[in-house]
């Protein structure tokens, strides 16, 4: 005799979160029944509204409620610089170092083959396309410094570059406040390799 | 600029699971909006559909979609025994070990003073009034043996005990297929103390 199918239905809807196993599903699923109904028909809700609401920005590709976002509409932002990253938390991780007023494109992913995540899947086009459209004279590429952020980086200025795209790439090296004794020797190989000149 | 607002409501929502913290809220909506939007709208409706459906049993106090579970309803079950564990997995814990026929009483909690659950708010009442109904002869009291689960089974044996009702409590000792070398101390020594006479 097992639980009421309504119980066995939400634990398996619940393994759809990553991360969540078996046991997971099933603590999370007797919690929210017992202890936290509220919280339950606040989560029903929530995925409703976020499924019917949100879209991607026409500009940016980034989460929006609009046809675009109120990022790439603000007048205050720098056009001629686009920031490609992959996600939209890499995206606040950016405005939230206060250094960059350009605007973005967020790839939602990474290239990766294993996971069967081409260029195709990643709709490269229509980054190509707002890269190619006249007023952005600089793509920066801020993906991430692991095997498939490294991928896509040398895919993507591959992609630029034979348009005649000017792009850079974000520095490698020590973070800052970071002790050498405590940083991992590739970073500090990559540090050494790519030194910079100081001005005399 | 923050994310749109109903994805800051779904992030916020995802925080009623037990064990998510913001960071993990923050990646599971970003998947699910991205990825996995069929997995959010089965997870909303499960939700839906448990809320609606799920109740807890008049005889045993699980999850059950009708007024009384079918266990407590079956004919087959010995209905002198009655088991008293904490949560419906507990009971599928016992379960599955085919070793008990009788039936059972979930607590849905147990005693933890620290989290404000008292005795009143476990409606040990309704635990009392099942083990006094006549044809219980023997309550088996089957809570976890952490701290919390055994004052559980101490305030629970002296309310029933007061009322003339056989208690017992399941066996504590050395695991099954457990060498004494990787059993813990306290383990051991309540084994020791609760050890048994052989038949000679």
């Amino acid at each position: 005799m097992n639980a009421p199918s309504s119980l066995e239905a939400l634990i398996e809807a619940l393994r759809c979160l990553p991360g969540v196993g078996p046991k997971s599903a099933q603590r999370m699923a007797y919690h929210l029944m017992q202890h936290d109904r509220g919280g339950a028909q606040l989560l029903a809700d929530g995925l409703q509204r976020a499924l019917a609401a949100l879209r991607h920005c026409q500009r940016c590709n980034t989460f929006t409620e609009a046809e675009v976002c109120g990022r790439c509409l603000s007048g205050k932002r720098d056009a001629s610089l686009l920031c490609v990253v992959e996600t939209p938390v890499d995206m606040n991780m950016m405005e939230q170092t206060h250094a960059y007023s350009g605007l973005y494109y967020v790839l939602m992913g990474r290239v990766s083959p294993l996971d069967g995540i081409g260029p195709g899947e990643l709709r490269l086009d229509r980054l190509l396309a707002r890269a190619c459209d006249g007023v952005v004279s600089e793509v920066i590429i801020a993906t991430n410094y692991t095997n498939e952020g490294e991928a896509t980086a040398h895919y993507l200025s591959e992609m630029l570059k034979s348009r005649g795209v000017s792009v850079s790439r974000i520095a490698r090296g020590v973070p800052v406040g970071g002790e050498l004794e405590y940083v991992d020797a590739g970073t500090l190989a990559q540090a050494l390799r790519e030194r910079r000149t100081l001005d005399p």
